[in-house]
């Protein structure tokens, strides 16, 4: 009985989805790696922009002593301010370096905001799909989520949100756009939430936060324009990180930004500093902290993920799969053609194509499909995907 | 009411570390940074080795394609691979990549164990003088600290840690080379302390592990010899970092290593892979690892820290001050002359030398002072240490 057995519990739930991974795994060792089409990893082959290199190379070239030290556990103050300028630019809203704290990803980001805002028995509402982690964010700290079924195209039930503020809510987490549905949201659905939340916040006398978890933000396609939360409730918070625009997963580097005109902030930056560095993050890692501080206006060519996106959508309503159009992130969200998407998951598989039940997005009955991949796996995938949904025909 | 209740009274708690630390601020703006004497932090003004930049710049001018991905939440093979091979030389024992997990920093790894490890109410056992960050650290988890005084050598009270550990004992903690006393633990201590935790096992019929939290480890003097834990007991976890013996604590990077003899290991193994990744840490900075990957047998100049350290000591000593000769880290713990170390710290201020009190490491009537700093810092605080203590001889 070596571990805690909470862990040991969450490690067991989630292990069909292990076993999933596990024996895709299995298939590709099997028949080949090019003989099977995963398209279940959100993990973007897309590679750093040019920029990125430049720095990296400019760093490495002129090292500046003591950029590898210590500093303060909010971030490097020229990162800070770079990504205060960037905010300021894009939504007129006077951001400063001190509104903006550097963190680990947008996972680090997350956590450390639940930290500071939760306490015992709190509760954040999410929305269905959602990102499977933000349960176990939550109960980290000591909290729990309550989730929001959607309506038919993804957007939140609004009736639904107002049944599940109550007087335990601390915060309410959207992620536009969306995973898995890459569903984004316009002014008229993030006006409707902040009034719900003003009007639960008098109803229980409560103060209510409206988190957005942005990484997705910078890649929405049709020429939309991205919608800030900032200007429609002053309790906000943008979680978000450099993974996806930049494409850099693997270095975990995010921030934290609060709205200027958040009442009761600077106790609130500094309980995230706090929790920053008890967590153990200490700091956003120094080095892409100096990266990113050049490439606030910069991001990778967001034009391939809408051309793929065309494609596989074009391609998966011929079909006869039935989904909504996303908009944004690079992922699609079909119905099951049968309720159980567990079970069409494995015939998936069984043509060779991995992809995510619905089930891991708290949203049975669809099924996630990555398209952040090289063209010659989605294309290779059409015909598993045809054959599949031929079966249930 | 904006954050955790919990959260405010921990920054509450500490505020006058806070208070200090502003202080320190206010008075080198009044009197100007380079006539008050800084020795509060542990902030090594040393640059990485020569080799570090040599392979960041490989890294910079032969990119690889991927290489910013995500990666496993374990970390790279190559990384684990190259840690792994380090230890197994050091110790012998046939460590291999899957015993390594890469982390955040030892911050990062210390919460990841703890998590992993901690059901609630369950207890670590820490020595004092310690980090003050274990209790946030096991506190974050649902569990506590237990606290076992030293003897008069800074080395840990065996009756007394014979009596705190109880049922509810889940870990042993210890720190070699301590922060804050620069003092090592010798083979005959480890010996020790791993008799008492075997037959407080026996006597709970309970498991306890026995963590090492080892970033000074490379940081050792007088032709010493490390002695690592993993031969005293089989539930052994080490969890350390390469912000001091490649002075790259900014950087956010390194690992848990698990004994490959503890039982249960592998479950153990999985929670803390599943932790790493559930806390937000995802996995350790990918460029961090790329470069650490080649860096397992490289240290900074160990030699410039053994020459501050006996300077110092030898002035410290000359001056009246009582105090255990540190054999690593960078920091002496001398006796404050007066009880009151608070008190102590005032006076060195207002002599514009900067320390930290024991009470901020669990051990009030003691001071800390920091060395990992210009030698015109460490000589600039000598007129001000010379006159608080004369003050009360």
């Amino acid at each position: 009985m070596a571990i805690s057995n909470k862990v040991r519990g969450f490690m067991e739930q989630g292990s069909w989805i292990r076993k999933m991974f596990e024996e895709g795994i299995a298939l590709k060792q099997e028949y080949g790696e090019e003989n099977v089409f995963d398209l279940s990893l959100g993990n973007p082959v897309m590679e750093p922009p040019q920029r990125f290199y430049e720095e990296l190379k400019k760093i490495s070239e002129n090292p500046k002593n003591g950029m590898h030290r210590y500093m303060p556990n909010a971030g490097l103050f020229e990162t800070r301010k770079a990504v205060a300028e960037g905010l300021l630019q894009e939504t007129g809203i006077p951001f400063t370096a001190g509104n903006i704290i550097m963190t680990c990803g947008a996972g680090g980001a997350l956590n450390v905001v639940m930290k500071t805002l939760l306490d015992p028995g709190q509760e954040f509402v999410i929305f269905a799909p959602f990102f499977v982690e933000y349960n176990f964010y939550a109960d980290n700290h000591g909290g729990s989520c309550r989730v929001v079924p959607p309506d038919e195209n993804f957007l939140p039930n609004m009736e639904a949100l107002r049944t599940a503020i109550n007087a335990k809510t601390k915060g309410v987490l959207i992620n536009s756009p969306n995973n898995p549905s890459g569903v984004v949201y316009g002014a008229e659905t993030l006006s409707k939430i902040c009034e719900i939340i003003k009007d639960k916040e008098e109803e229980f006398g409560t103060e209510i936060y409206l988190i957005s978890d942005e990484p997705y933000r910078k890649i929405i396609f049709d020429d939309l324009k991205y919608s800030y939360i900032f200007g429609y409730h002053p309790r906000t918070i943008v979680a978000t990180s450099h993974s996806k625009d930049l494409a850099l997963p693997g270095e975990r580097i995010g921030y934290v930004a609060v709205n200027p005109y958040c009442p009761d902030s600077e106790e609130l930056l500094d309980g995230l500093v706090f929790c920053n560095r008890t967590l153990g993050f200490v700091n956003a890692p120094a080095l892409a902290q100096y990266l990113v501080a050049h490439l606030q206006t910069t991001t990778i060519d967001v034009g391939v993920y809408e051309r793929k996106r065309n494609y596989l959508f074009k391609k998966l309503t011929g079909m006869g799969y039935s989904l909504v159009k996303p908009q944004g992130a690079f992922y699609m969200f079909p119905k099951s053609p049968i309720d159980d998407d567990i079970q069409f998951t494995e015939e998936l598989k069984r043509n060779k194509v991995l992809v995510v039940p619905g089930s891991g997005f708290g949203l049975p009955g669809h099924f996630r499909i990555s398209y952040c991949l090289d063209d010659s796996t989605i294309e290779g995938s059409f015909s598993g995907l045809e054959k599949a949904i031929a079966k249930y025909r």
